[in-house]
């Protein structure tokens, strides 16, 4: 619902909100951080800063400062914190008593915003799976399965870690294909994966399936995922069972999470699918899904290399693409995840899945974007890339502008990898 | 390390305790428990009664009860507790003390054990992917990573249920070969796994490799594991990802952590490798740990059905196994599940994968017991069964027996099929 949060003439009397490219008054994302050696407590970032959610109470807007856990678990609450929020940070009359609570963002740590009790990874991106297949088939890139089952896996949750933390370069067994035998040693072929997180607000009882019409009802919010991975160790290990070390070594994720409510003006008539594409079973079908359109996102990559650092280059681009290229909804995700009864739970989190675009530059991850190594990228350092390198950062960052209102950042999901130990 | 804990001359106070099946002196097994209406708390095992922890303070031999936490994460701790259990529970100077902290384990209810954050389950049951391979690949049942590889995946964590809580038959898509769509419903093939579970205790941090000749320091026990599985939902969905609402509805434990320590007397040396295997990568090779030799175990599936309940039938035994069937020992399960950097996780649970027999009457599941539903088993109510059907109760057992010691057991690991909702 789009409500006066929304209000594109709101403005915050937070120094450098206004205009901020990810973080105006209209975003108020939820997340957990410490100000300098402080304890973790709920925020919100505003501008390049964060207030945290104990300035409602200082400043007379709530009785006490909710916690995360129930926010996530109860929309009406998220719903009504996002309300007092928008008040705090937009009317002066607060400005006194809310700013002993604001914090430089460059002065705080910004930690996981909640406790993820399982992480389950999607395979929603439809041009990703076409991409990826045709290099293991290609005479049938797309398993027939696709278009009526949304393919997802169980990942690791307790390696998930916020932006920012070092990725360490995983050691794992490969084996070429001409190899005699396999071999121990770090990865040859580190990659990343663009991907949005889905964030579980309400979760259901196991055995208690939730209905695709609810479904959006379970939702708390969204971030940035980099879902990291060796393809030599998954080429070798993931039949029959899937990828396992290839992946659960990292994935980072944006430390922010961009709430419904933030995200309501950005929606987009959902692509339709191309003809003769099968409609899905009557329990991943709900008509007031399909008419609220996809998420309305744009989603960018970059890479800055050692070489880039010495040479003073900003990031580069590899990549852009946007969220409408899901071939299923969240709200297909979530419902096919609890359809055999699976308890999904509060704070877990459901990764989307590789989401690159049509064109090649639109990909989503180095496999892609090189052609499985065979067609590495040229960076403006002069450096190639078919797959990440020592001292390389990866970034990952999510948009949303439409017309008529505030454009909205996710902020930075960014992890550099460290030499194998 | 075998200790006067083990000695079967000892005995205890606590009626019905020796000669007991499972529960002797000599196991003292881990978990937690409430009494009739009360709070849950750790406790052990002992005969058909549960003693509280919290007993040892009563006696003098504790200044404070310890946490399940504390415990599962201290092997010193573990150590003790069971020295200080052992002579409690033997020695009657103690019988007054303690008798106000233990329960007739009828009136308990028992619980998990510990919060489980993440769970994985392996493959290391050779016998099982070799003849469900048969079942797929007939003229390839094994891939070719399978010698080389611990093959794991995933699973779902907050599906875990103890011993005796229903299993409701899921829902979900299947597509039979010849059909032309899928569909939806309740699975027509729902079979379980007879699998062993291993708990982790110390963990190790993220990027932290953990070294084969110290993995058996992380692990702080075993437990019986159903991986219930819809056979028909896994055929449809598994590719190219592995196996997900397949089997995420429900995995059912035995409460029971039975200790390295209870385990110590039980071991076989190790069944050498077929002539001509590959010898597994360095990371995963210790000549301690393969000279320590597998667990030996006997396995047990029994089935209960409603018409052999009408008939006054005892469950009947569908099969039985022992753990020497692994593959792979517990100690290169879990190397090898760290060895990229993987942080496991005090709590954190690994299943073993289907512990098979080589012979057909020693499968650990319907899938293979009924030659992938092809020839029925006959049960002794003249039913027949190629996968459960609805009022099927499922029972794995465990026990330990060697010359010189007191046979110990896991307990019952059970579950009755509810139909779908």
């Amino acid at each position: 619902m789009i409500d006066a949060t929304h209000d594109p003439k709101l403005t915050s009397w937070v120094a450098n909100a206004n205009d901020h490219a990810d973080f105006p008054v209209q975003n108020l994302p939820l997340g957990l951080f410490s100000p300098a050696n402080e304890a973790p407590r709920p925020g919100t970032a505003i501008g390049d800063h964060i207030i945290e959610w104990q300035a409602l109470v200082a400043a007379g807007l709530r009785l006490d400062s909710p916690t995360m856990e129930a926010v996530l678990a109860t929309p009406a609450l998220r719903k009504s914190v996002r309300q007092q929020l928008s008040n705090l940070l937009s009317d002066p009359q607060y400005r006194e008593a809310a700013e002993p609570y604001l914090h430089a963002a460059a002065d705080c740590t910004l930690h996981l915003p909640t406790r993820i009790g399982d992480y389950t990874d999607f395979y929603a991106g439809i041009h990703h799976a076409v991409t990826v297949g045709k290099l293991f088939r290609p005479d049938n890139p797309l398993l027939p399965n696709y278009k009526h089952v949304p393919i997802g896996y169980h990942g690791r949750a307790s390696s998930i870690r916020p932006s920012g933390a070092p990725v360490i370069r995983p050691k794992g067994q490969t084996k070429a294909p001409d190899a005699e035998a396999p071999s121990f040693g770090p990865s040859k072929r580190l990659d990343f994966e663009l991907e949005l997180g889905i964030w579980i607000g309400p979760g259901n009882d196991l055995g208690q399936p939730i209905d695709i019409a609810q479904a959006a009802d379970h939702i708390a919010g969204y971030c940035l995922l980099n879902d990291w991975s060796a393809r030599d160790f998954q080429a070798w290990e993931y039949q029959p069972l899937g990828p396992f070390l290839a992946k659960n070594f990292m994935t980072t994720i944006s430390p922010w999470i961009i709430t419904p409510e933030a995200l309501a003006p950005f929606r987009l008539a959902q692509a339709p699918r191309p003809e003769g594409d099968p409609k899905p079973l009557p329990y991943l079908w709900d008509a007031a899904d399909q008419a609220a359109g996809a998420l309305k996102l744009s989603l960018e990559v970059l890479i800055e290399t050692a070489g880039m650092r010495a040479q003073n280059l900003p990031p580069f681009a590899l990549s852009r693409s946007e969220a409408r290229h899901m071939y299923w909804t969240p709200s297909q995700l979530l419902t096919h995840h609890a359809s055999n009864g699976c308890n999904l739970q509060t704070g877990d989190l459901l990764g989307t899945g590789t989401i690159s675009g049509p064109a090649p530059d639109s990909a989503g991850s180095l496999l892609e974007l090189s052609e499985g190594g065979k067609k590495p990228v040229t960076l403006p350092s002069n450096e190639t890339r078919s797959f990440l390198e020592d001292g390389d950062a990866l970034i990952l960052r999510a948009y949303a502008e439409a017309d008529g209102f505030v454009r909205i950042g996710f902020g930075d999901c960014r992890g550099r990898i460290l030499p194998a130990g």
